[in-house]
């Protein structure tokens, strides 16, 4: 085993920087006013993130980020509402899952891992169907990494008069969100992705008139946005036992995000240990599954070297022997395996990677070949 | 302020120890071999601490424990099914509100705060419907500290054939829970509380065939207890992100709690603890709210002192900067306030808790009566 701790390199949970960890070496009283300013704080904040004007608020939410989506699904789609799903991956297809569980009607406009929807055929399909009042993206699919078009997408659900949901849980904070100007509904995040937070809890993004309209429409109680926006406003507080140190630790984790310099710098890094990693594996004859240009900085997806030699599961012990710990792939199209570019890794840890998946492939016997 | 950090004197979150929360000094990997040995082992610690045998798993989820309680619900009381609350306080009307909101029919056997339901009543109410396939019953309601009959209502409860629920969110842990022994259906509770883990997750205690024949029938994707409990069985893995740093530190805090010598010696310190803040609190004149015999050891109500010189927030401002956080009471009908009894707390703390109060009293002018 390696000395350090291992490095995840995953979609999240990440690996989290000492101070945010060490935010959570205090108990708080949920009810107290330090915590109440905390949450102030963290709410504050994403909005700013999120490039959100005076029409939005910020609804923390206890869990991981499906119980988000569940929640901005079952609180914004009404009971006799339509959603659409643009789906390409795993993400996609739990939304469309998520409204066939809570009984909201809904439609898929589906396209292959690594093929983004086509705005003019979402044109034609909201034209079509004046039933739909939602649509939602998958910003980032980390099924394959694929960025899907945000801009293009929002450009043509506004002009239809719909409303645009996007789920940016592995994108928020190092990808920009012009929530305002793109007339967005609602952003969903997360705090264990690329704002490097831990697990245990999610956020929306909303307008307040939305989530206004939206009063008594939910499925579910503890998956009430409006409701904990109407408690969380009139109180300051949780509605149901906020998950304290997470909280604690996002409100660190989102301090050293603006000292870095904010998103663009976040997004950055980020771009830059992808580039380490993707040069360094097709240095090795790896190569990723989805184009370069359809790629997202976030987590790329690599197809498995075609030699018998290879299997996932002793390359996957041996990387995490030298304290590395990667991601299965999680498609049936292609053998992939996945290696994540957030979290607080640098370029220089990628280096390490990509030396570390050579010696890998030598101790397993995979022939090197190179790459095209 | 107080030099160290404010202890809680709240029903939870609860103050923990050192070592639990060090154990959130990590990042672990969700889909890691390392963190699966922590959730299997945590599952297998909570059904021993629930006496619970083959028949039952453990169900761990995300969220604050309403989450585990409405999963719970929706999972367990079939879609046609109907339920019955007894319901003397906050906990129990919030599980009322659930059923409501999710759709499943129900019933509401209410009490005042100060009384516990009446078994025999209970026997005529299930007589009387035999649609009501599942009680429900608050183990301790921390809105007031009242201690609900367990025992004699499990007995009518299996005599008529029927199910109960157990929240037993503010007890596990600290009072003797015979789930196996008393056929209860489930047992739910959440880390943070007699635990003295960190908020961020619930679980629940269920049979396995119950859970097996409610496949399908949650409301919700997220709160689907019976999926969770499948796939987690199928992959050792939970469904989507876990809060990993909050299961860590729930596997440090059964440790703490199985070396101090598991559920008598922790529910005999919190009695400890509850005598001596009674005792105290009576000397200075302020009395609980309900009788010493209905009360548990986790909480008490107390009557704030009928002075005109008494105000909560002063009050609440002043034992704040001594290092002691109190909690507000819930109830209308009477002025009271809260003091809980656990977390790492003890006897000698709970002593310079009274003193404070009476510092506190003095400092604010309220004058002091001796007890009857």
């Amino acid at each position: 085993m390696a000395a350090r701790d291992p490095y995840l390199l995953t979609p999240g949970p990440a690996t989290t920087a000492a101070e945010t960890k060490a935010a959570m070496l205090r108990d708080w009283g949920s009810w107290d006013g330090d915590f109440k300013a905390i949450t102030a704080r963290v709410r504050a904040r994403l909005l700013e993130v999120a490039e959100a004007g005076d029409a939005y608020t910020c609804v923390p939410i206890q869990g991981s980020g499906t119980f988000a989506v569940e929640a901005t699904l079952g609180t914004l789609v009404p009971r006799e509402g339509k959603a659409l799903v643009l789906a390409n991956g795993a993400y996609g297809k739990r939304a469309a899952e998520t409204l066939a569980r809570i009984g909201r009607d809904f439609e898929v406009y589906a396209t292959t891992e690594d093929t983004p929807p086509d705005p003019a055929e979402l044109d034609r399909i909201l034209a079509a169907d004046p039933a739909i009042g939602h649509v939602l993206l998958v910003h980032c699919e980390t099924t394959s990494g694929i960025l899907n078009p945000l801009e293009p997408v929002a450009r043509v659900v506004e002009a239809r008069g719909r409303s645009l949901i996007l789920d940016a849980m592995s994108t928020f904070g190092a990808l920009p969100i012009a929530t305002s100007t793109l007339g967005l509904a609602a952003v969903i995040a997360s705090a264990n992705k690329c704002l490097e937070g831990v697990p245990g809890m999610g956020f929306v993004i909303a307008r307040k008139a939305d989530l206004q309209a939206a009063t008594g429409n939910a499925h579910s109680l503890s998956l009430d946005l409006a409701d904990q926006w109407t408690y969380m406003e009139k109180s300051g507080q949780w509605r149901f036992t906020p998950p304290t140190h997470v909280v604690a630790a996002l409100g660190v984790a989102l301090d050293l995000h603006a000292a870095e310099g904010g998103t663009p710098a976040r997004g950055g890094r980020y771009a830059a240990n992808h580039r380490a990693v993707v040069d360094g594996l097709r240095g090795l004859g790896i190569e990723p599954l989805i184009p370069d240009v359809l790629q997202s900085p976030i987590i790329v997806t690599f197809r498995c070297p075609d030699d018998p030699a290879f299997a996932f599961q002793p390359f996957y012990d041996r990387l995490k022997a030298e304290g590395f710990i990667i991601y299965p792939g999680k498609m049936t199209a292609a053998e992939t395996f996945r290696i994540g570019c957030i979290g607080t890794l640098t370029p220089e840890i990628m280096g390490e990677v990509v030396a570390a998946v050579g010696r890998a492939l030598d101790a397993l016997g995979v022939a090197r070949r190179n790459a095209a």
